[in-house]
């Protein structure tokens, strides 16, 4: 016996999962004209706070939603991760947020016109 | 033709991943006695910050790490949670962090006895 499991591995050690989806969304700020630029300067607060209370006023409870600090690719915000798929998005309008809720979250279909492929530097 | 996918559905736009595995570690701090506690008030940065360090030292560019805030569970930190797999760790000393680095993120290896498995309320 060993304290360690294989990641993946099918086994009873598989963990259950506490969340459906999980979203982090990036909250920095840095002020504006600043070189790197940030998702707050983007204007990504009053997406996220609208993000935020969807899925609490509309009681998605195997959505957890938290906020982040900064994602890396800061040009490309507002950006916004969801888990365990791994699909990042950029939404900049209400109307964004609203379609990622309803179709991502709750009829599990990506919204592909908003997602954003990243690339390591 | 639409414009949103089923997710995780085989087929041409299947989404590549950005990080083998990505971190977030809770940075909350809430004054001493507050009574939901917080990450910070157990202990949480030294430990993201040893982590982050030996992410960055070691070259480990497939493992992304983000500060988070409140990932809940706040009596249970301190709390990191690492995707795709959805795996709940509560580090508490820099010999736990150095060996989620080495067992987790370098071996693959799942490092159970510092598992939380944590349940919805």
């Amino acid at each position: 016996m060993t304290d360690t499991t294989d990641i993946g591995e099918a086994s009873d050690f598989a963990l259950p999962q506490l969340y459906k989806h999980h979203v982090f969304s990036c909250y920095t700020q840095r002020p504006p004209g600043h070189p790197r630029g940030s998702c707050g300067a983007s204007g990504a607060q009053p997406l996220w706070d609208r993000l935020g209370k969807a899925i609490e006023t509309q009681g998605l409870a195997e959505i957890g939603f938290t906020a982040s600090g900064c994602l890396g690719f800061c040009k490309a915000g507002p950006l916004m991760v969801v888990y365990p798929e791994g699909v990042w998005y950029r939404p900049t309008t209400p109307e964004d947020i609203d379609e990622i809720v309803e179709s991502h979250f709750k009829q599990g279909k990506r919204v592909d016109r908003l997602v954003m492929v990243l690339t390591r530097r």
